[in-house]
């Protein structure tokens, strides 16, 4: 990891884990928190690996892929700017329970264990993010879960756009584009298919107009019509 | 909900939410607590109901399950005593994510949102163990969400008999009782698969003498055998 200029208090206040936090409080979370710019595809940290820091990321996304002794794996989740990732398990068993891969170059600020608690200490509403962060995660999971199990693999493709749209769409004149870069191994990780299931979906909604897929851009033309292919009707 | 006697200090200092806290700050949380009998298949809140209250169960045991427009449903998780749960909601967008079921008589304790917030604030240790209390939850969610995409249903039904002895099984003379009552239905939305696979599967299981199934107790004669079909192993 490269060391890059001061990020802003702006821009600190933005990420989920500080806002609404007094103004006063800023300066000192930007005191004690590191800055690193990391290239396309480098890795993070490692599942299995010690925490010993909190995570945020101020610019580009990663992805959270985990593993498991029978070598299958699942994309648990893409971070974009302002989320923070890698931080839950320093309240749980200290160790990462996934890989961060960057998905493109991104940046990437920490704090120290020590200093993040001392942080929530004086400053309750850092825990009080840090919990609706996960509550929102946690809901996310569960819709997951319920889906996994009663849900057609198109649907779950369907889905799986949706809320990339969601946490990285921006909107154009051709429609709303996914702002993470995403292959469609990706695409299938996290809606829980096969990598031929979410090809052969992906290229069918092309070729009906629904969206439309350049270099590693999803660019959604009707977003009406995945929403109504998530829900499961058929016409 | 009947009310019934108050709860001693020792059994809420052993709640998830406020374990190792100081002992002064244990009579604040009590005078601040409510206590309610609940009877078997009560429902305690409902899903897309508005939250007002955090809830932690002081024995009994409760389903959470979550239902879809599609009419599709997933138990998301069973709560055991000492466990919180329907807490998390405060933070994010105060609706009930899914349903609450009593599985047996249950006694369940409750805290208003203001009350809760006001003593994180005193007592930050409180907001430590709800994140802590998220995170492992969390993990779990994701392990499932892997397994989903990766594992065959027989893996995950052992998977999810596991998870069960983990969370609430007691040692005996014939191994180890799941002390929740479970239904065939209750373990195949479990562990994310049909009713008429998991009771194909546990039939298997019980004439080859890896456990029992007696009323909606199952009882683990051999655990190590579990493990391994959850492992993947074919022997």
């Amino acid at each position: 990891m490269d060391m890059e200029p001061a990020v802003s208090l702006d821009r600190i206040g933005a990420l989920e884990l500080f806002a609404s936090l007094p103004a006063e409080a800023l300066e000192p979370v930007r005191a004690a928190m590191r800055t690193a710019r990391v290239e396309k595809d480098a890795v993070i940290f490692r599942q299995g690996d010690p925490v010993s820091r909190a995570y945020a990321l101020a610019s580009g996304s990663v992805r959270i892929v985990q593993g498991g002794a029978d070598g299958g794996q699942a994309i648990v989740r893409f971070i974009a700017p302002g989320e923070m990732f890698g931080t839950v398990p320093l309240f749980t068993d200290h160790r990462f329970p996934a890989d961060a891969v960057a998905v493109e170059p991104s940046t990437v600020l920490t704090w120290s264990e020590p200093q993040l608690l001392d942080l929530m200490t004086r400053y309750p509403a850092i825990a009080i993010n840090l919990i609706r962060a996960l509550g929102e995660r946690m809901a996310q999971l569960q819709e997951r879960v319920r889906e996994l199990t009663t849900w057609r693999a198109e649907q779950r493709i369907a889905q799986a756009v949706l809320r990339l749209a969601a946490q990285s769409g921006r909107d154009g004149s051709r429609g709303t584009t996914i702002e993470i870069p995403l292959r469609r191994k990706d695409l299938a990780e996290f809606a829980g298919t096969t990598l031929h299931t979410a090809s052969r979906t992906v290229a069918a909604w092309e070729k009906a107009g629904l969206l439309e897929s350049r270099g590693q851009r999803l660019t959604i033309h009707d977003l009406e019509a995945i929403r109504r292919l998530a829900e499961g009707d058929e016409d």
